[in-house]
């Protein structure tokens, strides 16, 4: 009676799913995942999973909502064949940004994306670099958080002398984060600000960058990069400023839209994303990617043998 | 303090929205719904709901997973707006033939999607023509299933003699919507049934027609239409057996993969569809559309003011 | 710490309760169920079954009230008493047949049935041939179903030649059940149909029997026997075609009301059901009993180790 | 858009759903209730209940099942139905006496008879008397507890001088019952008290009886009287004590196995009780019947209008 | 995969929690509990608890409103830290008297409790002595109820004599708890009762006493004591009628307002109380405590291990 | 059949109850709030709010848990009186701090606070300024998120000249707020930040004013001052700058621990703030306060009405 680990793949991210079966050193569980013809999604679980953990794996690429559909549709079939835990893993969390209401009368996407996860069967949620910490409450039950940060601070440890590295914040808002980077680091951290000011009845924007990077190698930290647009401007604002050279971070490399050719004009060397999303290497040059498997692989064996995810972070995987 | 009443549509088939408002004599209230770079769906309602009626219109045309996640945004920010009631009107209800475990392991995907609206905050659910009768059991709460049959036996009373009339079920397992059209029109019905017999071993398909159409108008009646294979070979069955013509009915037209194709090339005259689905009325010549419009109308008003909506079809909307 | 496995019979089938215990090798767990004076049910768990696997046994036999709220009133026990699992093993579910709204304002009581299953605690239900398979998705959990094929095609293999064997469908609704038979056997089907048919404005009645049974010896098969009317009128007309011997099969032995008067006098040679309701064999001479309690026994088995319940039925247990 | 109120009235007690409908000014909705073939509940309510109040009554009077289940079955077609709300009018509670476990692994069945009318949809419960006050905490919502006292208390106040009068608690546990009785009336009480007492290794059950008798107009005062063994005795004690007549009150009358039968030996006078549950009048002459009718009137009247409830009773609908 | 057990300790009663763990043979799990400047609880447990079974123990002492909600942040906390059970341990389960509305318009307070505890996480509840059975009823789920009397009585048997020894119930309400002391100890029970009788248009106050108490020792036995006025004045009124000694036992001693002042006065020899709630001794000098420790341990470790918790009783634990 | 609007006022604060009901122009319910002499808090609603709309205010002043039970023992009592809706009103959300794991096994306690208003029965939640606008999140249902911007741009429009006003956001997390009332006020901003710079091997810690303040009249804004270390840092750094003087203002004013001392030290010439929480003028005379009644009243009259809350800040309640 002892429970059986099982990984199923959602189609949005096979590649991801693979490695992690191979971390693990398990089969993908065979699931069949087919399209109708009139588009509707089918799924048959191809192995039994009764009084089992499954672990059903789909990060939240685009057409994220067909991804997000297929994985409850997963969870169903595993809820309905008995299994006796479900742990969603969501690499990239779809909806993540829309967290609260900016307006009056929009909705809380992440929060339906949860529900919906919730109602088709879901025990437990995983997923890595949350856009806001305060997602994990939205889920009324264990919300295993990953951080990237490790894996990127390894990287940099082995490519950058960490004298002349410095930690750049592309915005007021995302300092803490890059004040936990420096921190792992032992260097200093730089700080983009865009600010409107008023010049006679004019509104000039400035762009203001505290702490020094003259000669220095600036590594500009985000959770995400969609169109790039900010990043790309505090990379040629670091330039400007005589930075040595410049490099991007990034945990999910959405990419959406003018991004690549935003990156491809501007002043960064290089932009390092790890594969919760699929990277197609051919996209640009610049685009470095590291694999987020290894992390996955630790959390879920971590919580089949119900041991200590937090511990994989050394307790530091607080956003 | 009224009620006030409020119509949304998504984007899934806005003109059956704008017939629908048409209808009721009301416009379609504003909401803003966009894709982000990524493709995410924004959604913002642009007027005040709080403590009105609001009726989320949204068929699960393709892309189903798009369809059904944008109207469970758009519900979700109608409850967050302090919505008094939510009604989620579903023409076409997606994944309606997943409605079932056909073997060990597969999803019940229909129930998923009656309780991601049911999670969004949908308190009342609208649709027409489910594919079978139980989905309404999958909802806690009421769920107003409409019939077309008013529709497509008018269209026959004013288009067909019912003197050489015959209503035909394609396969033995849709008879009783035949009868009741049957009954309706009063006039004959026949059954086309295809069955495997054993020849010495071998396994021979035969098609049964039950019933006399020789010289008579035939009308094949279907729920829907996805790839046209099986009604199709009916409509050439009936020929063969001397029909003088062959009509199509269908309340949801799929018209997926080859369904067109298969059509033009069939013994089909004409295929009678409503409007529940997009209809691009350039795909065939043999398809005529027939607007739901009314119908929909009509329950809303009936939900709206709190009068019956069996009585719209005189008690007689089972399935 | 190992999970102990309970089985609980309530009072409306001891016999298969003790049938499927034997079957299992276990004791019937010690359950103390009275009435009070007033009738209410009195009930006390005899044994420890903290952190255990428990089925509470009922099947839902006349009085089907008394049958629903014993079984309740059991689960509410096992679930107080911390049981850490519990199953409602109903073979023969009642109110399976009202799954469907067929007028307006009219209950889903099947769904109530499985709600209050839930309300009480049951973790799981497992049933066999639900009247329509769409009852597994009206419960938001692992739903075990079970199909009486394996067991009547058994027997007819044992009984009777396939060669001049033909499984006959008593009405158009249940085509696909005598497929499946006919595919087990490797046998022809036939199916009868009534359908009026309008002569000069009257209605008249007409039998249609699809298939050659001329000299057959044909099993008539439905999921259910209640009043027999319909059962025995395809007997009937199955000897008129000139049929060598009818035989009925049935998984649920209802017989109400004037069910076994109807079948002494049918074309029936023998009428074989199963035991998931209790058979008093003094009723008809006709009808011959085959135990379900195997195949229960098997699947209560897989539920407890953790198997594939699909699995006894190599696949096959759709419906 | 108005809510109107329908009283519905099921099988268990036809007659005191008229007199409800009749001190309302209200017809009963029609609904038709029946029993198929097999013993199963049909429903089908008559009318159009959509957006408004329904009051669903039923006292769960023998069978106790069948009421439970019909109330049930009728609450869920009124929900299925669009009612704005739904009142579960239960006069006598079923079950309610079962309210904690008296013993390890005992059902809590009355907290499941709550828990089958929310699961059906009632949003409200109001019932008469309970047999204790906590029930009203096992329903997540409104709870309306009538009480029958300012009948009793009416009756005494037209048929005895409250000079000679005493009012009477049968056993130690309903003393603050029989406390409200005597400081409505200004009299004195009475208690009588069963004890073992130990004599010699030895068990003597000696009744002790507190309070001046003598001469006195006995009213023995209980929720309800079942098997009329413990009522019986202490009338029996109280007419050894000089009593001058002795009078029995309670609000349900369940009189079950030996009830009628000791009540005519024993020394009461004469037994009054009130229809919440159906009195056969030729049970026995000594049983006086009092109709609640007004009282239930009175609350759904109350709720139906949104006045108080607890008005009715003067705020002293304490128990 | 072995579940490991984690007490965890709330700050009402570190000394009780210490204890246990003590009984146990466990360290307390370390939990940093604290206070935020503006007196906001902080709470983070300082082991992993992953897939393990936990127990918070919180006894609802004053403040009581600090100490349930601590005990729900710190359920949250396990929650959300994947706890495998969660058991909310608490001794005196505050607002156990608030369990019905007395009047209209009142809270039933200890429902919520148990909604709290339930809405933060916990699986099964655990306490002593409840003020009234109903209480289990109102949670959805296992409630372990443990009893002191075999503590007490066990005092009883070592402390006096069982001869001259009479248990004595404070009030007409009681009764019951007494009778089951009578029976384990093999002696006499007693009651005081007090009536408000009536003396020409006026009302006097009058106490009876029901049994002989003179020259016994008298136990008065109350499950809790508060004010203790009630159990004071059955003390003196039990001195009066000549007992030889009156001591006084209870589980829970809350002793608020002048309660220590009244039992200095008082008639009574000792109360012996047991430490579900901290009991400072200096108190009074009267007031022995007897530790709850031993019992509270043995049912943790019953659940812990599966076992029968009403064994610990001999499944005497009614109440 | 009118709903009638019932203002209910906690202990925690009310002044500003009555202010609220003194702009609607109502009476304060009568609700009975004591303690008893346990500390548990009892609770009794003085007139019928039977089918009305009650609003149950409390903010979340020290003692907060004080706070949060009464509130909800005060909810529950309105929901077992058949309130009609129940809306929460908590101008200070307590633990609205604690939104996320910031560590691995800590609660998420704001979410624990919302999930007990919602247990006991709050259909809508109404807050002013939370910390993060996630939290609306947090609930299920309408979260009414008032802002206290008007009030405090309305104060400087009124006390300070524009020209040469700089908003100061005393730390980079809190840009977008200042941006806020910097683009409302027409004027310029600055941002204090705080940074940890590493000199051999040393970390110094460096403030950063990004901003020219020299001459100008500064206004440092925050959402929140608990202990005041942050904010008077930073204006001891704008007066260090030039600033010619500089004000605080913030919504919710806890003024914990040292805070007072803090502020009568620092370069603080005066600190506005609202009285969401209870402000005992004599603290300090540099704490001015303006009272958010105005804006409560509007809110909760809005909803009353049906009206747009949203409209009541032109649509720019976000946060």
């Amino acid at each position: 009676m002892e429970h059986q680990l099982h990984l199923l793949g959602g189609r949005a991210h096979t590649e991801l799913a693979q490695k992690i079966a191979d971390e693990l050193g398990v089969e993908l569980s065979p699931v069949k995942l087919d399209n109708f013809a009139d588009g509707e999604i089918s799924c048959r679980i191809g192995e039994s999973v009764r009084g089992d953990d499954v672990f059903v794996f789909q990060t939240h690429a685009s057409n994220v909502n067909d991804a997000v559909m297929e994985q409850a549709i997963m969870i169903d079939a595993a809820k309905r064949a008995s299994a006796s835990s479900i742990t969603a893993v969501c690499p990239y969390l779809g909806y993540a940004r829309q967290d609260r209401k900016s307006n009056g009368r929009e909705p809380i996407s992440v929060r339906l994306v949860v529900d919906i996860l919730s109602a088709a069967g879901a025990d437990r949620i995983m997923s890595v670099d949350l856009h806001s910490g305060q997602t994990q409450g939205f889920f009324d039950g264990p919300f295993d958080h990953l951080i990237a940060r490790p894996i990127l601070v390894d990287y940099m440890t082995k490519n950058f002398s960490s004298k002349g590295l410095v930690i750049v914040s592309p915005d007021a808002g995302r300092v803490k984060v890059a004040e936990r980077y420096g921190s792992d680091l032992g260097c200093d951290i730089a700080i983009v600000h865009k600010q409107r000011s008023k010049v006679k009845n004019n509104y000039v924007e400035a762009k203001y960058l505290i702490g020094n990077v003259k000669n220095k190698t600036c590594v500009v930290i985000d959770d995400m990069i969609d169109t790039a647009g900010t990043i790309c401007a505090a990379a040629d604002l670091l330039a400007e400023h005589g930075a040595k050279e410049v490099y991007g971070m990034t945990t999910h490399g959405l990419f959406s839209g003018p991004a690549i050719e935003r990156i491809e004009k501007s002043a960064f060397k290089k932009i390092i994303v790890t594969d919760t999303l699929p990277q197609d290497k051919k996209k640009s040059k610049k685009i470095e990617v590291l694999t987020i498997a290894p992390l996955i692989a630790s959390a879920i064996s971590a919580v089949y043998t119900r041991d200590s995810v937090s511990q994989i972070f050394d307790g530091q995987n607080q956003f």
